[in-house]
């Protein structure tokens, strides 16, 4: 990341290396403590097979306070039993003594290989440093630290600068691969120094993830360790923000758009990705049916390989939107790649609409409007292309 | 096939080279007669975009009578709207008129690229030697023209011997692509000269799939275009096949015997398939949620790399399940690779079994054992492994 984020006040940052993987070269290890404990909301995988970490976690944010978040990559600490949940217990025991605070006011979160013992004295030997290093100015180290096989590391903030209201949203994610609604290998963390209270702040997380992380896929799966947390301490020094005000509207605003940025990173860094593509789809009979068509056209291996090798196959498209299970009369579908239209009433345009449509898929990022005229309902939903390095990168991921 | 399979009294075929496509190289429109009209069943694709061929054969096939069957490779013949049904249904009357057929026995199927319409003048072209080269053991041929991807032909048959019956089940199909659940570019034939009545016929074919076309995956797409038809025209002289006899249970197991046998070729032809993979899904709460845990198996892209890379990566099966929608206790989990067990309630059983596993993988085909220990319910589901070749054919297919 070039460019200066704003950094929310009252948060500090730090990471190191841990080699939790024996191999690692790099920090794999973060730390996000709030000086002081902070609202806080959360959104989990919806998998059934839920990693240590979470199981940890999860109740810990319910009671809407956390002030420190451990997070490392390299080891998912999933499908590890009862050891591996001690493990997760006892690293954020360390840590919680370390910086002097009650264990329930720290989270923890990890990513990585499934089924391995996260080693946990590698962890605790490098807390002391970690709260050592802490600085205001080190949110980006910690983007890195949670890397996998991300091949870069994400970041968005924006600055509230409404109603009153002076504050900054700042956001972290890790995710590449495994990307899929329910939020598959994904990690995020955003933090405000914003004053809400939690219920608040868990139902505004709620709406912006269903538009962000909720709206994305790579490949389909979904996995056992994701999440996403947001932590408010109101450092920032403003009046609380509550419900149904200006100023509430304002962070939505704020909130939805750092997700959405950080979501098609991951989407743009999908394992092998080429393309970065927005099926718009239009016209479903209710937003439910939107979604429904809008993701079996952007999870479709047959479109995605297609988008991989610039072919304006709306063949494959129209396909998928009739197994959706949406309601689709194939005589009423219009199709356009960005503003080029190559199916009318579900009729090809011809082959001059299809040139210029592939040179529109030509280009690394662009949208598939797809138009049912059988309601009002809408769905935006980010994609990425399937590609040989996909594979290869899933087929060599272990070894 | 290098094989001699049996082939059922009273059917004769043959092929043709059309130019459906401009480019072919080979017969792309192969015919199927009956010497009288046939007992008929059909299941169709639940795609809901139909293509025209379909929409054409499926009320003929609902009529319980079926004599001849036309089917071009090529060109699928869906999305071509008003035009394309009309290319459908003249196609079915120049050969009605060519044989002496009342239309309505004539059934029609098309498979190929989807959007441009269908030469009909080229497919009425060949109907004349089509129907002067007709012989009883042309099936071959008939199974070599409905190609598209396939990189192999697909026949099997069964002798049906039991109960005092006399009969042959033979099955002809292609596929190798966006073969999933409802039947994606799926085209089969089934011929007997066994003599059943349509309702029966129709039960026992809806059983045969559900355990074979409809039990295997290599991408997850459904088509436009799918069909199995089964002719049965009593000309072995046999006595009427009934419900519940011993009869029956013989035909059924020839059936399904039939369709799996094509089924698991069509896997094995998988677009840039290097396995054949049995998902054994073992001890769901009920048969409904053993298919859902094997078919989110055998469906996740991740599962299917790690296949192609020979890795016993069982965090990525077990995390399908878990997001599959079928109840699971990861602590109740057992996990093996043809005998090798790899997982025990929930946890690995180490390296030693895992290198013992890895062995296992290097085979072309072996299978998946899921053991949930909810209850008792089942299913066996076939799938391939996701390579770079995969990719490669879809991205250039149309090129």
């Amino acid at each position: 990341m070039s460019e200066i984020l704003p950094v929310p006040q009252g948060f500090r940052f730090a990471s190191a290396l841990a080699r939790i993987k024996p191999t690692a070269q790099r920090p794999d290890v973060g730390l996000i403590v709030s000086e002081v404990p902070a609202a806080c909301a959360g959104v989990f995988t919806r998998n059934k097979v839920i990693a240590a970490p979470l199981q940890l976690t999860r109740p810990r944010i319910a009671t809407g306070r956390c002030q420190a978040v451990l997070v490392n990559s390299g080891n998912a600490n999933a499908c590890t039993g009862a050891a591996g949940l001690e493990v997760a217990r006892h690293s954020a025991a360390a840590l919680a003594a370390e910086l002097g605070l009650a264990e329930e006011l720290v989270a923890v979160a990890s990513t990585g290989v499934i089924g391995v013992p996260l080693p946990l004295e590698r962890l605790t030997a490098v807390l002391a440093p970690l709260c050592a290093d802490l600085a205001p100015d080190q949110a980006a180290a910690v983007a890195q630290a949670i890397m996998t096989t991300d091949s870069f590391s994400k970041m968005a903030a924006r600055r509230l600068d409404a109603a009153g209201q002076q504050a900054v949203v700042l956001g972290l994610a890790k995710g590449a691969g495994m990307i899929h609604p329910n939020m598959a290998t994904m990690l995020g963390f955003v933090l405000t120094d914003a004053r809400l209270a939690p219920q608040l702040l868990d139902a505004m997380l709620r709406r912006a993830v269903d538009g962000s992380f909720n709206s994305i896929s790579v490949d389909g799966d979904t996995s056992t360790n994701d999440l996403v947390l947001v932590l408010a301490n109101g450092a920032a020094g403003e009046a609380e923000i509550l419900p149904g005000t200006a100023a509430a509207a304002a962070f939505q605003d704020a909130l939805d758009a750092v997700l959405l940025d950080l979501a098609k990173m991951i989407v743009r860094d999908g394992e092998g990705a080429t393309k970065l593509v927005r099926i718009q789809l239009r016209g479903a009979r209710d937003a439910a049916e939107a979604r429904q068509a809008a993701q079996a056209v952007a999870t479709s291996n047959l479109v995605k390989t297609a988008f991989f090798g610039e072919d304006a196959n709306w063949g494959r498209i129209i396909a998928a939107v009739g197994y959706s299970g949406a309601e689709v009369d194939p005589d009423r579908v219009d199709i356009f790649f960005d503003a080029v239209q190559v199916v009318r009433q579900g009729l090809t345009t011809g082959a001059e609409q299809e040139a210029l449509a592939t040179a529109v898929l030509k280009q690394p990022e662009f949208s598939v409007r797809i138009e049912l005229h059988q309601g009002d309902g809408v769905c935006d939903y980010y994609c990425s292309d399937l590609t040989y390095d996909y594979v290869k990168i899933n087929a060599d991921y272990r070894t």
